[in-house]
């Protein structure tokens, strides 16, 4: 083998490999990489002997092996808080008073304008590091609090940079059509001078990875949504929606004529939209932490998604506003205590399907052989662990393409 | 000065003194401590000049300092976990199938009285050592997973062994009349024959700083808490409640009839109840990782509290089975999501109430000269954030007893 070969030994895989019915149990599992990608991931006994050879050992001691979790679904690059806006909230203020003190989104855009790359990069590697001592090892991260082409792309250059400042994937998504800001009285104005030129450059730049929108009362509209995705398509970049979150305004149905990689929230979403999202492959990214937050009360209709085998992944929504929320872990707690999903959906969720829902199924979210080796090693008798605690975080170790981090 | 005097400069202090409104907030505030005591918490300018002479100073660089965080009400010192039983009430079975499984507080009692003494310490203190990374100097631990006199007296061996492994302070709670365990049939003989005794024997080993009981339907009666307070009183011994939890038992007045240090949980407590612990100075100890996680929908009446000025204080509750929560942090932002606490009363809830539940505010729970020098201090800007965030944590530093602590 060459140098660098390292095998895991003495493990419990859960593989999620959907081959395999649940989560892809392995007992008395081993795990070899070579070049930071997984060469073998099955029962140790079937490990080929050649490849025992000369490779580098790590024995587990019978801890758990899963996936490196992937967090879909983040808008951590961004400046500031919003706890004063959350103590206002609390203390009676309506929500005129909130923006009176310059409280909303309003305030994280001027928070983003104002802040430099440095600024962001800083601000931010404190979130990222919280998700990476839990075992994340791919992020996507979000545009939208810039609304300008200028203020859009720093964000994007941000989240490029955070990928050299730690062990870490990261998919940056360019999200111009998130709120109409404060200068702009109309949203076709934006969208001509704002959002669509952002998307150009974006792209010329290789910034982009994919485009987001939010179809929403409060933002824009199915129709509005319809020009950003058009203009992606012909770029040929992905798409993704934040959908049907507060209202049902058939989100989940567009993302999926658009064949979208993920529609996002969906506690609106209706059974059309559920069954054309499963025809396109669309899969759902449920968002408990926001849903907690901010005391919403209906539920995103899970039961629809098994009923029509739509796929569903899990994630923070770390934002300053509505989920100031850096931990997948309690994402995991919320999705099953919150939505009831089964603790199988929720590893799932964080893993396989949240590869999906970055279109990067086929390089991670799962151990399998060829796949990136992305892993996160627990201290638990039981996955199930993993979602059941409240608070506690029982990571012994996590790899990052084959490489074991050491947490900053 | 003599050896060991220290002083933190360059701080904001939220001191949550009583004489001053709010958070007690001292901004550019210094804070000196002697024999692990606090000899002085205040704005810098009036830090008495001999007290800087001969001290270690450490410089806070503008970082927040609070008082160290009190957990009050857990059921810390146990083993096995229940999630298993949680992947199992997801996926849909009834109680009656989980019960047949070995689930529920059946299978915590026979872990518990499988376990030996150094078993009960291993397991605990990856449960512990998680609060002590958020801040928590002082932490309440009850009995109530034994159920005969020689195992409720290993919990609490064992809670006071904790306070010999970690540097923080451990208050030990008798709470022989958690359930009945399997063996009895007969509440009225397990109450003579065992949590009588047992109470007993835990006061002459000098085990036990209070006695606390679970009035509730699935628990004992208001008549047989009685029995139970009566001999507590007997020996001098505070008196706690989980009260009035799942239904209206009247168990707030109860507790304050007692002169209760704390009744616990009061979700379903009434106006009587709430007036009557305000004349007894009995707290409100609110637990919102049980009411999250078992998915209740009755607030515990804030209002009422308010009202009549009940003190208000917040725990984890940490328990296998109903709040497998190890995060005082996030207890503070579900006090505030959930229960619509203010940040005001989330961080009081945790240090000078969840004190005072405890007996203990003379020496704990706030920056005051003279209480023992028990802090925490915060890289945040704002003590907002401390409730604000989810998943996050911005401890910098624990000194308990006036000495910083590395943590495990
Ligand atoms: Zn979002
Ligand atoms: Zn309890």
């Amino acid at each position: 083998m060459a140098e660098g070969d390292r095998i895991w030994t003495n493990a419990r895989l859960a593989t999620l490999d959907p081959r395999l019915i649940g989560l892809g149990v392995v007992e008395s599992g081993a795990l070899a990489v070579r070049d930071g990608r997984i060469l073998f991931a099955g029962p140790a006994a079937e490990l080929p002997a050649p490849y025992v050879a000369r490779a580098e050992v790590v024995d587990c001691e019978g801890r758990w092996i899963t996936p490196g979790f992937v967090d879909c679904h983040t808008h951590l690059v961004h400046a500031g808080n919003r706890a004063r806006e959350f103590e206002m909230r609390l203390a009676g203020a309506t929500y005129e008073e909130i923006a009176r003190a310059g409280g909303g989104i309003v305030s994280s855009v001027s928070s983003v304008r104002a802040a430099s790359e440095d600024d962001l990069v800083r601000e931010s590697l404190p979130r990222l590091d919280a998700l990476l001592a839990e075992g994340v090892t791919t992020v996507e991260i979000k545009s939208g609090y810039g609304l300008t082409v200028e203020h859009e792309l720093k964000i994007l250059r941000v989240a490029r940079r955070l990928r050299e400042e730690r062990a870490v994937s990261v998919t940056a998504t360019y999200l111009g059509a998130h709120a109409l800001p404060p200068e702009y009285k109309s949203r076709a104005d934006f969208l001509r001078e704002v959002v669509l030129p952002g998307l150009e450059a974006a792209h010329a730049a290789g910034l982009a990875d994919a485009v987001d929108g939010f179809c929403e009362g409060i933002a824009f509209s199915p129709e509005e949504i319809r020009l950003v995705f058009d203009a992606a398509k012909k770029l040929g970049l992905p798409v993704k929606l934040h959908a049907d979150q507060l209202s049902n305004l058939s989100g989940a149905a567009l993302a999926a004529e658009y064949g979208a990689l993920s529609a996002d929230h969906l506690e609106y979403a209706d059974e059309r939209g559920a069954a054309a999202m499963a025809r396109a492959g669309t899969v759902a990214v449920l968002l408990p932490g926001a849903f907690y937050f901010i005391r919403e009360t209906k539920k995103p209709p899970v039961d629809l998604f098994r009923k029509h085998g739509v796929k569903i992944a899990l994630a923070t929504d770390n934002n300053p506003g509505t989920s100031p929320l850096t931990s997948v872990l309690l994402t995991m707690n919320m999705g099953a205590t919150l939505f009831g999903l089964t603790v199988e959906e929720c590893l799932a969720g964080v893993t396989r399907e949240a590869a999906r829902a970055l279109g990067r199924q086929p390089e991670i979210g799962t151990l399998e052989s060829g796949k990136v080796a992305d892993l996160a090693i627990w201290d638990i008798e039981d996955p199930a662990e993993l979602v059941y605690r409240m608070g506690f975080n029982p990571l012994h170790a996590r790899v990052w393409r084959g490489r074991a981090q050491v947490q900053a």
